[in-house]
């Protein structure tokens, strides 16, 4: 089937349509940039949450809390569950992820978890067309849950509107060594399993910690406790993720933020797509791969060929021909 | 001081030079590609060693013996120390790294942490650049540390001739959902604290795992237990890596990997560049910089200013014309 018709079933509210739009961002088809140009053209008034945090601090349980109460008042929820974490930091996800999986009989649900395979830069890439393939499709809120605060995962989640932290009363030394870190991200602090000991005492670092590194904004990040598995504290979560919301639109500066977000995008998509075109172009009789055989050859340095290729219009010129 | 007295002076054997330069490299300057162009015509015989694995396993205690032992061979050592991982990983690294400042005062040993600040891409090119500075330098070895064997790592890794994965007891779990993942990245296993209980229920998995998931090359991965803290199976391992070494260079195919490594070396600098330029080129005056305007102004969506960009020669001749 053309991607043009699968985009228009899928915006008819066709779920296998969605599936097969988003194995072919998943697979970096080369039809991406056309079927995510018409996307955008037909977003919904989505909002974008992003749950984070270590492994084992019962993110997947919230997040399955969460579905169950944004149904209960109608909302559809798309899911994009990723790991781009080490395989040191743990390997419970999937049974997580079957358990979600309740869900899959829920017409106003879709769940989607990426792999990590994708080269650098594609993991936020692919889960940022996934998150607006869910607006396009009509979803009205859509999670990203993702495992760390490492860059990648900060890149990952700059498509979210609104970014939740999770911790566990054990994640006491963390918090210690990784306030600005921590900071940088979370619009809102969850101390789950808040039953345990030592619950209370990371409830209150958190606090304190927000008063001390404020941010620019004038957002007053919440700490809150939840008991996930008990379902306890995620009306709470929920009414919190709706005061970020309206804050974020009163703010004035909206307009403003999603605009430089929207240029960042058009650089990464464009490097990423020039890439794709080297790529194809470094094997072959053209210049490029000309250059690029000396280099394998060892009778040019990479270094040195980039120098002679950023000043060689030719190779340029070859390039822009490619489309022409 | 210009970049290639700089230079002169580091190649003379200037350590402060080669600080420098390392900062340079570091923060992204502009003359990296001349500076590292001339570091690829003075590159000695360095052999490049990575060492990763997970959070509290040791790593840095190991590369303190094995800089000691190296040390002792009248070999010169040169150490990376990354951490790219997320910050729930841990936050003890600080601490042994100023421990291994002991080598401070010895002139064969050059120490150098990299942050984690770079953009996507940039850890794992950053310490590709200070390992072949190193090596200009005249260190014999070249030491990779970092943690965890996620994406990033991987890439990071790439550079390793020869790679050692550190695990301890307790990573019996991780190694049962890892397998695939770990025989990837590893040709030697290190199991250190190995005087802890199940470290030899840990080994013998990791012997059934290199049975039973044999790359296709030839190369028997070895599975060594150590205790880095009393100095214990350092030298075998030294042993493991000086095997390896002999079997890489024996192969026939060294020549093969190392071009090709540099093909896409090339390619990866050559993208980091055209960003780097794009990014300048998109506010101004030029066709780009209107391109740009007009999506964050929300006239035009990322991806379909990407399919106009990409088929307009304007831009690419703009593009060009900067450097002739």
């Amino acid at each position: 089937m053309s991607q043009s018709k699968l985009f228009d079933r899928m915006i008819k509210g066709d779920r296998a349509a969605l599936a097969r739009l988003i194995t072919l961002v998943e697979n970096r088809s080369d039809e991406v940039p056309e079927i995510m140009s018409h996307v955008y053209e037909h977003l919904h008034e989505t909002y974008f949450v992003g749950i984070t945090g270590p492994p084992g601090a019962g993110k997947s349980t919230l997040l399955d809390r969460l579905i169950i109460c944004l149904r209960k008042e109608g909302r559809s929820v798309g899911v994009v569950a990723i790991d781009p974490s080490s395989p040191f930091s743990g390997g419970a996800l999937l049974g997580d992820r079957i358990r979600m999986q309740r869900h899959a009989l829920d017409d106003g649900v879709f769940i989607r978890s990426l792999g990590t395979r994708g080269t650098r830069g594609g993991l936020s890439r692919a889960t940022r067309e996934v998150a607006h393939l869910f607006s396009a499709f009509g979803m009205e809120i859509v999670l990203i849950e993702t495992v760390g605060v490492g860059q990648t995962e900060l890149d990952i989640m700059s498509v979210a509107d609104t970014t939740i932290v999770v911790l566990v009363p054990e994640s006491g030394d963390t918090i210690q060594t990784m306030k600005a870190g921590l900071m940088e991200i979370a619009d809102i602090f969850v101390v789950n399993k808040a039953d345990r000991e030592g619950a209370e005492r990371v409830v209150a670092e958190l606090r304190t910690m927000t008063g001390l590194f404020a941010r620019d904004d004038a957002w007053q990040v919440p700490v809150l406790g939840t008991q996930a598995s008990l379902g306890l504290g995620i009306d709470e979560l929920l009414d919190a993720v709706e005061n970020h919301r309206a804050y974020r639109s009163s703010g004035g500066t909206a307009a403003e933020r999603r605009g430089a977000f929207r240029e960042y995008e058009l650089l990464e998509i464009l490097v990423d797509e020039i890439h794709a075109r080297l790529l194809k172009r470094v094997t072959g009789t053209g210049k490029l791969a000309a250059y690029s055989d000396k280099v394998r050859k060892g009778i040019l340095n990479p270094y040195a060929a980039v120098l002679r290729i950023m000043g060689d219009r030719d190779v340029l010129d070859e390039f822009a021909r490619e489309k022409s």
